[in-house]
């Protein structure tokens, strides 16, 4: 009985999109439309692939999920894996699954010769901070994320 | 005698990239080095393109640009236009140029069904994020970006 990592199958689609909505339930945001959900499958799984799923299992169970794709440093000329989210279900924490979560998009960063990983976090999600911080990220502190929604 | 836009040419790039060392003096980072310029062609005119040009002509010269490439919302599940790089030279600023260019990058955003325009801005970059808020472009201030540096 341990946790592990592996890549998301169209069948578990409908396990990941519980915890998307836990997700968005823990950072008070709004979870994903109906129109939404079909559209993110389709965006994973279809032909014209925009996103990458990684699962995150314990016992065979879906605890977990990672949603990454990758962006490019114009300044290194390099791709760097962009995490979209990260998230563990709450009742599963502390025994590993996001470290190890982790540990598995560093490998595919370095496999796809990126040279960073890159993600946001809200700023009162102190146990998320301090999880990055042991891993060696870095908060790039002198910079604002701006958005235009269209 | 006006400031226009279009799509870099490959022939454009050597003027492209004496703006991006313009831009990393002015931003106080380390510009590309020899092999990333290379490589930086390559991503941006290449194959297996990770990088789009847009630049900002005035009089046929090139005194701006702007470098693009398309993430992805999981929550809104719709496809984000990032803009890595949006610069005109200091000299010929003030002219309407970087209005224009970002005009035309919301326009190629929303033809691709884009739900969302997303950039970084040095928070000392103060001209920078007034030009953003005239846009109504809204400051993240929630979020902390986080780098691990591969």
């Amino acid at each position: 009985m341990k946790a592990s990592v592996r890549k998301a199958r169209k069948s578990d689609f409908d396990d990941v999109f519980k915890l998307i909505v836990e997700l968005a339930r823990f950072e008070k945001l709004k979870p994903p439309s109906k129109s939404a959900k079909k559209r993110l499958f389709n965006d994973s799984f279809g032909r014209k692939r925009k996103n990458n799923i990684l699962v995150s299992t314990f016992d065979e169970y879906i605890i977990g999920y990672a949603f990454y794709f990758f962006t490019y440093s114009s300044f290194l000329a390099k791709k760097t894996l962009y995490l979209e989210d990260i998230f563990i279900s709450k009742k599963l924490r502390s025994k590993g699954a996001g470290r190890l979560i982790f540990k598995e998009l560093v490998k595919i960063a370095k496999k796809e010769k990126c040279g960073r990983v890159e993600w946001c976090v809200l700023d009162w999600n102190k146990n998320a901070i301090k999880f990055y911080d042991k891993l060696g990220a870095k908060p790039m502190n002198d910079w604002i994320y701006f958005r235009l929604t269209l």
